[in-house]
């Protein structure tokens, strides 16, 4: 039943030593706390886990310690692909051996297949998986999968999901619409959390969200609020869950700001494996900042000592734009300003 | 005040005779019976009443015939970008004289302007403009305007409003994020009906929306739904819509497929001015027949004479589909198809 | 016979006076100063003559005077697009009136229309047009053409070149694949001249390159040096002309630079009519200087009082670099740097 | 010294075996046919060889095989990117110590890093590889390199040089431009064949180009012809390399149309190892067809029973289409077609 890969997934990020390994005690030290949180289940090996930055055993290494921290209090859903569908294939059968609950394979990148490349692909494997898989699509790193693709996919009952990045709420609905009539228990994750409320209201199942590796227990309440109907609430806490996942993914190479957040909430994550030059490094000082005072408005940490600006309600460089549009306003009115008729 | 912008505004198609002039009497006809449907307000030289295929005197024709039919029942918000800002701002003063409420600026198209061009010349134009402006963003048309952008413009009085075609839902809370504070009167309108009540959820004022020509009824009530807070009734007006747009989009040479669908409401659309090849007329025969069957669906026509799918329910092909499904899990689960652990 | 469009020929830019209006008696003293400095032919109304922020009228008017000038001299290559194929007619009947050679006609723009709507719009045209028609690829502004929508209307004899700003070298081929074998006499002209001499080589007609309106010597050398087969001495222009392209297109709103540079030939262009921002007005300033260096590089202005870095040799920051580079690299043969093997 | 990396370097295919695995033997074979066909160099790993399907020690085999099979006759540039800078380097040690002249290094793919990051990557790999290093731009597949980011990198003197796949020969000429100030004998390769003479014309040193594969004979002809500055002649050639590249490149996924062709030279390459559909198995049959007759059009192999179309001279496709043009031409002129003022 794919209904435990309902809710929100995180796609974790991975702790590296001083040297760049692993840090398999930190590792699971972060797993236990995201647990402990409440998110729905765990999702190593994703986009935000930098799975092409390790080799094929490390990402062994990470699912098989991902299973044995979850010890079945949380589903785990495992990326597993890798070089070509026989090695994609061992990785399955030796996720399915650790205990995930189901596998997550992006769709081929580097190349960009076509449609009916996509389907043979994905039909190979689902024919011959012995473990559950959901479909990951993310168009901007990997071959986009279309909805027609999608929905000839999930004729396989070993295909039981798709995550999807593209951050489309329409794209989501059509994937919906095309493939709930056979698959009335398919499940539908977006990876793009700025918009996770309206997916939800559009019908999709949750969500594997990379922010959630930051502020698990906001991304969890977003969903639980939205699933109570109280969308109005939940949408509060989708404004600053948008401008924190902004604050954390534009001025930064993905998934470093993600990484510097997590930081902040207590946890060592060393230094990516891809190397910053130094204005980059010096970008994730300031940046720690900002990240600190949008954690602190929402209560996770303490504020800076210097003290933030007030986010709550509307900052001092809003308030003098009012002032300004207002007095021109009036000037306006009274003739003052401009051509008027 | 800007309030009287919220709700759904049709971007008006333009009826043409057999000479390809515009049908004064049709277009009043239609307008009216617009009105009557239940939109909110009329807003003609839009993208989809193919502003740029007429001259500037038919343009202003247009605009002074939707205001002579609206005659204050409903706010007219008239499409004024002319070839430069001297023609635009005479195109203002016209349509403040024929009643219009606010005009809308689509940004300027064929060259794609940068942020700073951008903001002088809407900056220009706002302070010289004798009528409330709307801007209009439309990135796969015209220079996409930014988010910065946006926010200094708002701070000019005359500005009231952007719609937005981008159809993209972190976008429109981001402009939201961005102008709210400094103008929470501001009018965020979307020109992306396939995700109407996810937008309306985020916070989006109303729309323009190029498929209530056709079904103006169902766009008002979807509307009304969403403002009444029941979402899950909108949805499902929501998911048919999808599909209708979809149908009246992608197989069509934009806004030809809206015009078909008019044409089945009952007007005298007329060919576009944009020639058809063979091919494409033949296609439209057969669209008429599956857009035929989507409307009588919504019970707005009947349906055709042989019939259509029932697509309230689950139709039979789905329903093989299903049960082929069905079947191979049934299969797998003894054992008897594939390698399972 | 349409040998009479090859070569160069100038896209040209409009000089306006302070009210913005057409300055007549400088576009005349313009137009002349291009054809004694050799350019084989005039194209006025193209993108770098702005079209598009023109009127109707204007865009006439343009076109009268450019003919007037010419008086047979040169042939007139007249861009004619106006809103539809009826006012477009119209146009091309007006231009072959004046005595232009032949019309330009880019393909749709704002609407992104796909081939058979294409090949609808253009043969309509060819079928009722007085005088010949070269075709205007230009996909980063307007429609994409696809080589074998081209290859079908090189079958109308009113169609007789083809003008294109991909800068595609191999889609330039494609085209003349494609259409030569059926018209010996087609004209292909590029306007990318940063890659002119490549283009000839590979067998286009001519170009017409806004740089001509800055520098017509140039480009003018630059193809008869083609022409002779002497392609190194032809590629060492290319080199420059590259580098002055790439300084008027990129740091500006095209076609600014274009303008700015046309002044400093020596010739009133007056502001454009798209405003400028403050911040575009200082940039202006400080690339007049840069321009005045290459321009003088190539002789055609005097330096600037403080001089230019002499560019026709190795800059002194380059041979700062090369000694850093060759130390670093004596260095490491000595083993004093970084791990060999 | 670097200008052992002129000329053509093929960027080898893999034969495969029943069961996807190498087939060394016809590797061997392979090689050894294409150093006879004339080409300066191999270069296994690249996109063409399909490099991310293999494993890691799939990739250190292929290039041991191929250093072992060119035993000194031609140099071999080996792709050597892996999933992150310390596995990187240790294939660049193994590639080193079997003798390859230097690496490939395709930039960091999946994620698109910016110029900051794409620096920081390449300088730490520059400063601690024991072999010469050629950076891989493929904007379709990876991220793009900026020109002032190579620029900075030709500091490096492990940095000798770049391909580059973007078969956009301004860009080419870009970087020369900026690189050759400082380092005079910096290599440019171009992997566009569809361009190769006009690259060549404008500067660059050679090309690494998949029709290599294919017809090594022809693209060697096609450089050395070019080099003797017989453009004209060379340019016959490329016009057919272009007309097989296309054939090769757009009906397929890359690089499965250059297999087929390498298998009607005679060589096993075996099923790729990304799975076809059956569609797409259909096409290929269809297709081989197609190359048959190019290839025998070069004299490569035997024209098919059926024979070919004579592609050397017009078509009889294109001879009617021509009569047609001619007849209507003339019908035109004589005022019995269409109106003419």
């Amino acid at each position: 039943m794919s209904s435990e890969l309902a809710g929100i997934f995180t796609p974790t990020l991975v702790p590296l030593d001083d040297r760049g390994e692993i840090n398999e005690q930190e590792l699971a030290r972060f797993l236990n706390w995201l647990i402990e949180k409440g998110v729905h289940g765990l999702y190593p090996n994703g986009s935000t886990g930098e799975f092409t930055r390790f080799t094929a055993e490390e990402r062994r290494r990470i699912v098989r310690i991902t299973c044995e921290v979850a010890r079945g209090r949380v589903p785990v859903l495992a990326g597993a692909a890798e070089a070509n569908i026989k090695e994609t294939l061992a990785a399955c059968e030796a996720y399915a051996g650790f205990g995930a609950r189901a596998v997550a394979l992006v769709s081929p990148f580097y190349y960009r297949l076509g449609p009916e490349a996509l389907y043979a692909y994905f039909a190979e494997i689902a024919r011959n998986s012995p473990i559950d898989i959901t479909l990951y699509n993310i168009p901007m790193f990997a071959s986009p999968i279309d909805v027609p693709t999608i929905r000839r996919l999930a004729e396989f009952p070993r295909v039981i999901g798709i995550k999807d990045s593209s951050g489309d709420v329409a794209f989501m609905m059509r994937m919906i619409a095309a493939v709930r009539p056979i698959r009335p228990d398919f499940v539908f994750l977006t990876g793009w959390e700025a918009v996770l409320v309206p997916m939800l209201v559009a019908g999709c199942t949750g969500g594997t969200n990379a922010s959630s590796n930051a502020v698990p227990e906001l991304i969890r309440r977003m969903y639980d609020l939205t699933r109570a109907g109280q969308i109005e609430e939940a949408m509060k806490i989708q404004y600053r869950v948008l401008e924190l996942f902004d604050t954390m993914l534009y001025p930064f190479e993905f998934p470093d700001g993600f990484r510097a957040a997590a930081e902040m909430r207590g946890f060592r994550m060393g230094r990516g494996r891809q190397p910053l030059s130094a204005a980059q490094q010096a970008d994730r000082t300031a940046l720690q900042r900002v990240l600190r005072c949008i954690l602190s408005d929402f209560g996770l940490v303490e504020p800076p000592p210097e003290g933030c600006a007030p986010r709550t309600t509307i900052t001092s460089q809003d308030k003098i734009a009012q002032v300004v549009y207002e007095v021109l306003n009036e000037l306006e009115k009274r003739g003052v300003l401009w051509n008027k008729p």
